[in-house]
């Protein structure tokens, strides 16, 4: 049996739209059924199914921890949203815009412990290890939203402790995602090792590259503003590198045009990227980008499952990487 | 072997000091041991080990699901906290005031993905059981939070809705300690049901009479301020039965006293208990309360355990009903 990205897709968003949440009180549960029917791409429930398929052929026993994952990772996006004020995701208003942060909190914990009922269809043999690892990396995950949050208020952000924020904040899910699937599948350690570090890496690369595009993405494709980053200084590889290599003159600017509190967007996206240009930031980040990604694909590679299998996780992974938005 | 309250509170207090949570980021773990350490009575996860004991001797197999309760009750608190905009807790600054918002939110999530970690070493035979049972008493706990939100911008609640509310918002959390502890000692699903009904019971009664104490509560012995939930217009029991009993004049002057902006607490607080009096509120209270109290022993009476084992909860739950505040 092959694996159909479009059919299993749709298998989760039926079963997304099914999940049992109860009617009352609704201000507790319509927020949730509102996150997530706003779907996103479902890129962590797919690793689930995919890692899972690479070692069985159904993936119908990794249906509903696959989709905990997806539950788990919508809620990061609510409890996120709120501490980044943000006012819209993915389109639409987010949930403490369009009820309040007091729904936004409360609905976000309901939803946190419904993740768990996910897993409960899990063969007691391995629930308690998949639990384990799920905890962690949850906690990964605040983790890095942590760092993030501390990395707004902070001086100087070291290249290192930047990618360690990315792995926790976006990679070690997409690491477990496919972990998980694989255990579930009957992987052994090892294998299942392989592929959450294909994930991870995977994952890193693939923020280093989201940081590239929106300096150097093409404004067509690119679903935000080009240069958004650099309008609201925030702290990308690309700006950690800079001001790391910046001196004199050109450390100078960099720091002026981080300081300026009025000043015209199109000159500050202008004149920064002039001096990421200097610096040949892009091509560093490219490297470290790219190498990531290398780091992943061997691990995929030493993964001992048929070529053939593996080449749907591949070319998932190439689509990921390959889009410009 | 006897169960020594002081013995099992200090190993309770022990463990919780030990609690493995990482040092870094500071930003999110230190709330956690913050919340943790300014400890109140322990209440539930003293529940859980009782419940245990009822059933064997020695509880160190309950020890850490405990924890996971009153980790997951201090959670609760802190998120609550914030959303009721509290500047103390247990007599210090909450979280949210000693550190911000975003720090509340975030280490109260974590916070949350740990409590989960205390059932791992859960028999792997029970412990879906015990995580589904744990799942849908924290949605209810939620669930409790979102009624009692509701409430306050509800002009006029039903008893039925108060008492369902109290119930989702404390009780079950109560009952499910017992019910908990009793599982993982070896009881059946029917006694181990006795306990969760006796628990339940109990906070209910127990919430009512602490609806009670704020207005008839001893001054001397009440932890906080006579007749704060009168000042405050909170929707109590005794506020609910008034607005529900009163008529004519007596319900006019009621309604207006809530009306009010500017006034005399504690003349406020002389009238409406005047209402309160002549409407025969403590009286109706009192019944409530007493009639759950009633309840929940009699579930405890028809528990087919020695008489002397259940001692020990007959007292405990005895000396938290006796106290004034």
């Amino acid at each position: 049996m092959a694996f159909e990205i479009e059919k299993a897709l749709a298998e989760l968003n039926q079963e997304i739209e099914h999940l049992p949440f109860k009617a009352e009180p609704q201000r507790l549960y319509d927020p949730i059924r509102y996150i997530l029917a706003n779907s996103g791409k479902r890129v962590r429930p797919l690793l689930a199914l995919i890692g899972y398929y690479l070692f069985d052929d159904t993936y119908a026993k990794a249906m509903q921890p696959a989709i905990g994952v997806e539950m788990f990772h919508n809620f990061t996006l609510l409890h996120d949203d709120i501490m980044d004020q943000a006012p819209l995701r993915r389109g639409i208003p987010t949930v403490h815009e369009k009820w309040d942060e007091n729904t936004a909190i409360l609905s976000g914990d309901v939803m946190l412990v419904k993740v768990y009922d996910r897993f409960l269809g899990v063969d007691p043999e391995i629930l308690p290890v998949i639990l384990q690892k799920f905890n962690r990396c949850a906690a990964e995950v605040c983790e890095g939203q942590q760092y993030d949050m501390n990395f707004e208020t902070s001086d100087r952000v070291q290249e290192a402790d930047y990618l360690e924020m990315i792995r926790l904040k976006t990679a070690v899910l997409l690491g477990f995602s496919l972990e998980m699937g694989a255990l579930l599948g009957g992987a052994s350690a090892g294998e299942a090792t392989l592929l959450k570090e294909f994930g991870e890496n995977i994952g890193v690369g693939f923020q280093l590259k989201d940081d590239l595009l929106d300096v150097y993405g093409d404004q067509r494709k690119f679903g935000k503003q080009v240069g958004g980053d650099i309008i609201a200084n925030k702290k990308t590889y690309l700006l950690i590198k800079a001001l790391e290599l910046a001196e004199g003159e050109q450390s100078e600017k960099l720091n002026a045009w981080m300081e300026k509190k009025e000043f015209d967007g199109a000159e500050k996206v202008r004149e920064v990227t002039g001096i990421y240009n200097d610096l040949n930031i892009k091509h560093l980040a490219e490297t470290q980008s790219n190498s990531y990604f290398q780091k992943g694909f061997e691990a995929l590679e030493r993964l001992p499952v048929a070529v053939e299998r593996k080449k749907v996780l591949f070319d998932f992974a190439q689509n990921l990487i390959n889009r410009e938005k």
